[in-house]
């Protein structure tokens, strides 16, 4: 690809050779090839690429610049390929176009197709609505085998999958049976398509894609039906568009966790003053969460004064609170996503966090009031004549905040369900805000109960 | 479904009732009634059920207690249904089971099957080889598209997907060519399987699961043929097991990134033991590392004394390069792992996240400047005669730390691969802990430099 990229840069791209190199290989190299070149380029080398191709790389959710690709088409040769394209990508590609390249091209489009396409559009983003396409197979439920793979055989040009079959009923056309195009070779041929039907898995146009994914992994489908409230079939949802909602969808719940609005670009081109939108946005609200601890800190100013040495813990006792609230947060979030724990579970989470936080608390706690003595007795450092009460100060506060952390980590995601947010939203260091004011509170309401007549 | 686990709790659990509502209900509905039951109930179910019906339930990777219910079983009906499973689901089981029931077993089946399974649990967990299965349909490149499909009729009850035909050189029976059912179908049946397949797309039995579901994902294929390096197909990996690998790689990813030992049992079965395990070894690895930040503060313990109001600010600064970091590592770790960038392009993310850091910094900085003057003109807080040298200090400070936790967060992924180990092993926790102590250094060294002969 090193050899593409170097023709590019320099300005004479031979697209004749490039052309013939791409008809004869595999779609997803093509579109790694194209993703190297300025999308004025890659429209020139689609041109001049038989049609089928062309379509095949443009329905791929891979390429990067579709749309700045399609809008520097020839207008006849833009409109062949939304038309030959999967309903579902000529509405993404459509969707992401600027006026008023938009409705010029859809207005260039035939009729059948520019109706799909308006259709699609007017479902939410991330919805199966959105995500489905319309060329799917369904035949009448009098039908029999034979006529069906006749039928399949004839349209199976035009159609994104024809491993699921949806038979409908003659008259309403409703769907009523599913059958696999397994199911129909091996049956009888002359056995009626509505009796190798099996009743049909569906899902409704307004459902969350991660519902959809959930539902086509539980019933390991190759493609799921998206019915409206009569029982119409909509379209379908196919599981090469499910298994990319997925890794969007976790991608989305990474950049969330680690603190950011989410990006569905590629970190490279995401841009400097896209970093400065997607992570300055949380940055500045933990912060100013974080200041917070500054008025902590001020309200506790005297005691500071009096046992200084109380400063020095202050960065370790807070990082474990949060470290331990980062645990339990990622864990339910997962829980909560997988469906491993439903939002009345709170109190079993609560009841195991309790004691988890106690004993990983008390772990640290051991370490920690080693350290102090360690430290003391190897004079390394001097911690006072109250060594020992400022070593059990550290170690209780340990305590205290890593069963705080672990406890508030893990009731966060559940706060936020029922909320109506998204659990996902919680991130490593939301929660380390969170836990890091009270973690103050509680490191100094011990000290004072310890050190109340010594230090303080 | 509460009515069954009732049921179970009363003791009096009536199997008849419940194999008759199991067998007419779908299977997935299946998997969640028998997860709410003890292995020995739900073994007690099972062996009322149609055998085949059994084994889509045992096939399912969503059943909680497959090896406990297996063991529970009478052994012959364990070796009727192990036999009658997909290959991997029943290498996955045998895998699971303690000695001596797992030989004990292995020994009761029959040849071909033990030797499948022998032969699948040599791989190592997480590659291709233990995740593929064993049954796929082969053909003579010599068939015609009719023979095949008589073939695919044939056989297709005994085969885990015949979506894929693997077309064999018939000598040698390497792997030639691959055709999809729906070429089959739609091509001349006179025509010679050879010209219908198309060149293969493969992978190797040692291939880690995660690039497994690259190529997959990247081909949009059903199946992916594992073959051996002399050519021959050892099995195929198909879709709905890439979408459960991709699933239980993304939660241990999660789970990592918070800070945690990976663990891929649902939250609820983790238990208070595995609790500990899981997440106290990383836990108190962060913490030592955090003792650090105690060293450190006890480094400039003269300075905490002249300068106590330093302290007030030291949360704020180390969380608000923890949370720079956190956002950076999430980046990259996805990045990384959906190879929108590779390890040579380090300098690149370098590049961006020094501007990016700086931006980031300055925008902190800006606000905690107009938080020290606010406090200090409104009279909420006295920060001492040299307040606006203090502001500036916190100011410069956020700049430097929200620099080094944007760029040393976005480096660690780099590094951890560079090592050979998983990028996704960085966590937030890791991160903030790497962040916290020079957070501190970078804070009174600013320190130093803007009030040295003032307040220091």
């Amino acid at each position: 690809m090193t050899d593409t990229h170097t023709a590019t840069t320099d300005g004479d791209l031979d697209v004749f050779a490039l052309a013939s190199r791409l008809s004869g290989g595999h779609v997803a190299d093509n579109v790694e090839i194209l993703n190297q070149l300025e999308p004025q380029d890659a429209a020139a080398v689609l041109v001049l690429l038989p049609v089928d191709i062309s379509i095949e790389i443009l329905d791929k959710p891979e390429l990067n610049f579709g749309p700045e690709i399609v809008v520097a088409l020839p207008r006849q040769t833009a409109t062949i390929l939304l038309a030959g394209m999967s309903a579902d990508m000529a509405a993404d590609i459509v969707q992401q176009l600027d006026e008023p390249a938009r409705t010029e091209l859809m207005q260039a489009l035939d009729e059948p197709t520019r109706t799909t396409i308006e259709g699609l559009l007017a479902y939410p983003e991330n919805t199966a609505g959105a995500m489905m396409t319309t060329e799917f197979v369904t035949v009448p439920a009098t039908w029999t085998a034979e006529r069906t793979l006749q039928h399949i055989r004839q349209v199976e040009r035009t159609r994104e999958t024809v491993y699921a079959i949806y038979v409908l009923d003659a008259f309403t056309r409703r769907l009523v049976g599913a059958v696999s195009l397994r199911r129909l070779i091996s049956g009888e041929p002359s056995a009626r398509i509505a009796e190798l039907a099996r009743s049909p898995i569906t899902t409704s146009p307004l459902t969350d894609r991660e519902e959809v994914a959930r539902l086509i992994s539980r019933h390991d489908m190759l493609a799921v039906p998206v019915v409206d409230k009569a029982g119409h079939v909509l379209g379908i949802v196919t599981v090469d568009d499910i298994i990319d909602a997925i890794i969007e969808e976790n991608t989305e719940d990474a950049q969330k966790f680690g603190g950011m609005a989410a990006t569905d670009q590629p970190y490279l081109q995401i841009g400097l003053p896209g970093m400065i939108r997607k992570r300055g946005g949380w940055l500045c609200v933990l912060f100013l969460g974080e200041l917070l601890t500054a008025s902590a800190m001020q309200h506790f100013e005297g005691e500071l004064e009096k046992a200084i040495v109380l400063t020095l813990f202050i960065p370790l006792i807070m990082s474990s609170g949060g470290n331990s609230g980062s645990q339990a947060t990622s864990l339910l979030i997962r829980a909560l996503a997988l469906r491993e724990v439903k939002l009345g579970d709170w109190w079993r989470v609560a009841l195991l966090e309790l004691p988890t936080g106690l004993i990983l608390g008390a772990m640290l706690g051991a370490i920690g009031l080693v350290r102090v003595v360690a430290w003391q007795k190897f004079g390394i450092y001097d911690y006072g004549e109250h060594w020992m009460l400022i070593g059990l100060t550290v170690a209780a506060a340990l305590i205290g905040v890593v069963v705080f952390g672990s406890v508030a980590g893990s009731m966060l995601p559940f706060m936020l369900q029922r909320a109506g947010f998204d659990p996902a939203s919680a991130s490593a260091p939301l929660v380390a805000t969170l836990v890091d004011v009270t973690g103050l509170m509680i490191y100094f309401s011990v000290a004072l109960l310890i050190l109340s007549g010594t230090l303080l």
